[in-house]
């Protein structure tokens, strides 16, 4: 499994570095570059996995993967910045605003946004043109003010609220933060060949949760060096997590219940679909 | 012509906000309403009358004339924003980050992005998934870090440069800043009917940097009350503008030359182009 997706990390690297090379040695071409390295590339392995599974093959399936990679930057760049998450660290990096300035990280995160869509609708990505543009609306519901814009909106908000977060509440806050995009991935396969996305969608929204419970349960036992950011922050900040609602034991029986959820949802696909329920077992596994 | 416009601005306006409705009442969304209200509406002008010039209706056009309008919508959010322009009057009103704050205007900016590809890619708008699928791509590469954001990038980097801009560099900046999105819209009609965009590209080329050369002009010339937002900073900033590179007289002339080149370029479609003509004569003689 960690062999699978190093290698996808290796391949997603180098399609990006390829179509970022145009852009040129403007400080914003080189913010997203930099934006756009490294991370576990957890949403192309989805969809680069769930292609396989409607035999769409790789050298298809890499452009809406790095797509949602690129979108997937942007989103952490402008998460990063002093009006909103305000942090100095990203996989053990200076983030994009501490490197440069926020004019530089405003715009590289713009930029990556534009490029999520770029590769997303590339002819050389999905065969038929309905497919590209299906892939390409999706991804813009997933990512815009009804989905990832909404999710954070919804957890700022959560900060200066009297009241901490319900269990109800801060579901719908990761649906929308965390879950949008995961779904979008891991749909992404049965997009592109136009079959029903039913089974990946239920297996996706039980695996954007618990990728969210473990973010939280990494954020209470993680070591800042290992993680590569700031930990304990929500803790500290007294913000509501599944952690502080569900307490930790609570909260890991409850990612393990979403991945065998996540999993059953597969079966439809018997074992060629068992590359995704590891990657479901390696998302509450994680340690960073 | 100036009826025409004004008509127009109301559909677009109607449209959008039944588009915005779902959104609900989340502060980003409030912001979104916010910035995408008002404006000459000039980008969505030239999709819809590019469109007619190919027998695309304006019930189809409709999408992506929205879909730009929001383009640009999120581009002036982020532009105004105190790490970039520092602006605090747009169109007469506060500025969203003024009326709200930063996160506020930095998500709404990115959730309108995202909103401009949800509503160029509606299966509403342009028949064919050939052409939504084009128009996404287009507008993507547009937008994005070899179009507009690359204009914006190279005019920040222009204010701390030791030397003002040549009228090359200048030209360069503005094709970028302003002109790739009046391309995107201006060749948007016959990308929807599958058409040759050349005729409408040399237009576009030759209006969008008449249009910024009389926006230079109005910071010279104009009054903020009437404007709606401050003038005369390049001026005090001194930054090189079209003005300061070619005089006034000189700025006119150019713009007036570029207007005649525009139309020109329409001559293929005959009368039929009349409302294009007229919009590029507009753009020189307004005054705000």
């Amino acid at each position: 499994m960690n062999e699978a997706l190093t290698g996808l990390a290796a391949r997603v690297q180098t399609h990006l570095d390829q179509r970022l090379a145009p852009f040129g040695d403007d400080l914003v071409a080189q913010a997203m570059r930099y934006a756009a390295s490294g991370g576990k590339r957890v949403r192309a392995f989805l969809v680069v996995e769930s292609a396989k599974l409607h035999d769409v093959t790789e050298a298809h399936a890499i452009w809406p993967a790095c797509g949602i990679e690129a979108m997937h930057a942007y989103s952490l760049v402008h998460d990063d910045m002093p009006c909103m998450d305000d942090d100095a660290l990203r996989r053990g990096q200076p983030t994009v605003h501490v490197k440069w300035d926020e004019a530089t990280a405003t715009l590289a995160g713009d930029a990556l946004q534009s490029l999520a869509f770029e590769l997303t609708l590339h002819p050389e990505g999905a065969e038929t043109a309905q497919a590209r543009a299906d892939l390409g609306l999706r991804l813009a519901r997933a990512a815009g003010g009804q989905g990832m814009v909404l999710g954070q909106s919804l957890d700022i908000a959560a900060e200066s609220a009297e009241t901490p977060l319900s269990l109800e509440e801060i579901t719908h806050l990761q649906a929308g933060k965390t879950g949008a995009l995961i779904e979008w991935s891991a749909t992404a396969g049965a997009v592109m060949a136009g079959a029903s996305t039913d089974a990946l969608s239920i297996y996706a929204q039980a695996l954007g949760l618990a990728f969210q419970i473990q973010d939280d349960i990494i954020d209470v036992t993680g070591d800042a060096a290992e993680v590569g950011k700031a930990v304990g922050k929500d803790e500290a900040a007294g913000k509501a997590t599944f952690v502080s609602l569900l307490g930790l034991d609570g909260a890991k029986y409850r990612a393990s219940s979403l991945v065998d959820q996540a999993c059953d949802a597969l079966s439809v696909y018997g074992n060629d679909a068992d590359m995704l329920q590891l990657l479901a077992r390696f998302v509450i596994s994680r340690q960073k």
